[in-house]
């Protein structure tokens, strides 16, 4: 385990997220529930004096009362690992009918700072706490607004400050 | 001027925002006003299918109306330029007060793919057309609430598709 800085990750994060496959949001529920959903879009930055990770969830996303209830996500990304299939499974299946990392064959590792696990598979993990949710305000978004919310299910934003981040050798 | 890959820098930018003075962030209104503030938080992403840049105003900032009108602005980041005093003069003066620009010695070059313009000075610049505004909700930082917005100040988080990314030499 190596910790590494957010910042200097941030080339591989970003280029994982929207050119690679995407990465996966792991939440915990009180009752211990997991789950995982595949995300594309988010962001890496510094706020409030924190290192921050924002990650965007729809409102219908079985992870979205996990993440609500615990105030913690994590996100696990593969790097040079072919995980394709196991983020295809996870952005297309709800963990409302299997279990989605039995199903992909991942494996889950305990968080270092959270209480929320991570997946082994992956190379990179960013363990955050939320220190602010933003719904997303219906018209808000000022071009393409029908092409990703025809059907009015919005985003939530969650900002985390990251308590964690390194690689798994 | 050389276009570079936002993922890229990303490592140099938030550096910048958050350990070495920060960056300024301009917005010019539809009567040609131009103002620049100091920005030490923001972040950098990936969503709606866009390289994306968040910035973070307050209410009160002299700026806002100018991106608020406008729906564009620029970041002007020092690299390894010392503007720390021109820095520290846009972080703590108002526009409505004075010429920053002048007043800082910094010279506007015209913006490439926006009507906004950037920061000669800076080595590195992201031009964005806006396309979320959302303002943040009291009482929704989960943390050192008091610590940040006793006064009720809240800000705006303007969030920029990348218009044109590059590096001055």
């Amino acid at each position: 385990m190596t910790s590494i800085k957010p910042s200097q990750i941030a080339p591989r994060y970003l280029e994982q997220l929207g050119h690679k496959g995407g990465a996966f949001l792991i939440g915990k529920g009180p009752d211990g529930t997991c789950n995982a959903m595949t995300i594309g879009w988010g962001s890496i930055g510094y706020a409030w004096n924190e290192d921050t990770l924002t990650v965007l969830v729809r409102q219908t996303r079985f992870t979205k009362p996990l993440i609500d209830a615990s105030g913690v996500f994590t996100v696990s990304v593969p790097l040079d690992q072919d995980l394709k299939a196991a983020l295809s499974l996870c952005g297309t299946k709800s963990g409302r009918d299997m279990d989605k990392f039995a199903a992909a064959g991942l494996t889950l590792h305990p968080g270092q700072s959270v209480d929320c696990p991570i997946i082994e598979q992956c190379a990179l993990h960013f363990e955050c706490q939320v220190v602010l949710t933003q719904e997303m305000e219906p018209g808000r978004l000022a071009q393409d607004h029908e092409r990703y919310y025809a059907d009015h299910d919005y985003h939530t934003m969650y900002t985390g400050k990251i308590t964690a981040c390194y690689l798994l050798d």
